[in-house]
């Protein structure tokens, strides 16, 4: 990446799961930073966090924070976003906010840089990051949207807990060493911290992702389906998705059916079109047993398709199997790489 | 059940996570067993197994170990049944095979009774029990397809180890000792004991059960897909599976789409469908997070239902979460369950 000058950039949540990862993801990037502003809520003010091996105290986020900075990325939850990413624009930053506070706004770009980067020029002050398990399946569907075009998809995922934060991940442990010695557990966090009931997640399938919609479907399922037609720019396209927990700490893996317009497409030119697709890794050859799995893709930014199969029945029809690091592609790394197209578009200056 | 003597029943496998099922299911049921033999390959031949109190010696399975017997239970692996089933048949048992051996046989008729009871009269000494994830999707689309037609199904499966017998389950709980204690590990057993490479299922996700077909599906994939169509006598309809096994020792989950012929079917109407299914238990209801997870399901021969929603695209479309213990309804409580059937319909005598 070409540079003319070092930024001012602020991280919101820095001790966050995403916010770690965001910092880890700018330091491999060797992301052109001039001034780095630590912040977060309160109650993790003061924490100590190093950024190429230097000590950085993490600050409470507040309206003032953000004077000087040119580009700030924020994983601090809805509402730390509702309040302060309006504060950050008025004082000349640009948000790059990872919360689903923006994402359905209309003003907002939604943005995955493979997908629809050209939207960043519509920004006004504010891009959102889309959901982690949306992130990834439009990743694999965009190349197959220009190509063949795209009528309707139909997904069921296999989602990670980190997804829900640090704690989460804490309670996946906690909760496995308990079953496994026979002790006795109490669910306090996953589905859903903030919703009635937890249920336990170690050796278990949770179909609920957090609150559910009047319509039977969860938040997350309709930001998927929301969130995949305003990306693509399809408002007319059929999306269905069910979400479920499942007891894995990152990684999340999604099982998509699609339909294309295009008649008599082989599968060996659906993998043909997906081996070169930005962003996508293929991994598919069944007679080697090679298919994307969580445990492989951890730590890394790539999207990893595989188990690629043409539908036995309907000619427009196709299977695949989408796997990611929900907390890089899914949130840290689009984060950055939007960040990154902000500064090579001359969007950020 | 009423029944006017006892019966010689053998168990084939005796010592296998099914056949153990099998054996306390026979208890639960207290069906009418006049004499009872405990059968199995050589290498478990010799093992000592309680029935009612009593202690049982499994005997190796020879042809001439059926002498004798009414309804003979196999349960030891497709080999086993090839060889034995029809040896079984020519000494008058009727047999209730819960392999694969038999289950495409134009021949051999394959039940869910719940389904297909009456193509019990259609035997020709041998009854197949249906894969353990056909079993329970059939069951909940049965009452769908009388009610409002069938066009398609599309199937994505959260799949517990114990469907790869004990020492899978066994497998899982010491990787997942392993990982938890920082030790190395060496997966043997998952995905596929008889395929070529083998992966970590702890905390993991993998998309491949059983071996692959050439057409990019596996086995198990082909399976739900042939057997559905069969088991509903619908060789016409549209079924797609993906198949995926997951960190759970028992009970199977199915994230189910599907298209009825009728328009205009509301979410609510499917729902009171289904309260009153046969072998169905719904549990669906959002606002109080009611719905069927692995982890409840374990023990119980139900089938267990929810999230069942509309499409939001498709008017003939649905979604529904599908649960059940892989080795009660899907094998070893269906298996008894036929015996059952064969008892009251008077097929045996």
């Amino acid at each position: 990446m070409a540079e003319t000058r070092g930024f001012h950039v602020a991280v919101v949540g820095a001790t966050g799961a995403v916010g770690q990862q965001i910092l880890k993801t700018l330091e491999e990037r060797d992301f052109p930073i001039e001034k780095l502003s630590l912040l977060s809520s309160s109650r993790s003010a003061g924490t100590k966090v190093s950024y190429k091996g230097e000590s950085y105290t993490v600050c409470e986020a507040k309206p003032e924070s953000f004077e000087g900075v040119d580009i700030a990325l924020f994983s601090a939850g809805g509402g730390v976003s509702k309040a302060l990413a309006p504060e950050a624009v008025t004082r000349g930053a640009i948000v790059v906010d990872n919360t689903s506070a923006f994402r359905m706004d209309e003003n907002t770009p939604l943005v995955v840089p493979e997908v629809n980067e050209d939207d960043l020029h519509k920004h006004n002050g504010i891009i959102a990051n889309p959901n982690c398990s949306t992130i990834q399946m439009v990743v694999a569907l965009e190349p197959v949207r220009k190509q063949y075009g795209l009528d309707k998809v139909i997904v069921s995922t296999y989602q990670a807990v980190s997804g829900s934060g640090n704690a989460a991940v804490e309670e996946l442990n906690e909760q496995t060493k308990a079953i496994i010695n026979g002790e006795a557990f109490k669910p306090e966090i996953l589905p859903v911290k903030g919703d009635k009931k937890h249920f336990q997640i170690a050796f278990n399938a949770v179909p609920q992702i957090d609150k559910f919609v009047d319509n039977g479907f969860t938040f997350e399922e309709m930001k998927m389906i929301n969130e995949t037609k305003k990306i693509m720019h399809m408002p007319e396209l059929s999306v269905a998705a069910t979400c479920v927990r499942l007891p894995i700490a990152t990684g999340h893996s999604e099982s998509v059916y699609f339909e294309v317009d295009s008649e008599g497409v082989s599968a060996q030119e659906m993998k043909e079109l997906l081996k070169d697709a930005p962003g996508v890794v293929l991994q598919d050859d069944p007679a080697n047993q090679i298919y994307p799995m969580p445990a492989d893709c951890v730590g890394k930014n790539d999207v990893f398709v595989g188990r690629i199969r043409k539908d036995l029945d309907e000619d427009r029809g196709f299977h695949m199997w989408v796997v990611s690091d929900n907390l890089l592609k899914g949130a840290a790394w689009n984060s950055v790489q939007i960040a990154e197209s902000l500064i090579r578009l001359g969007i950020v200056k």
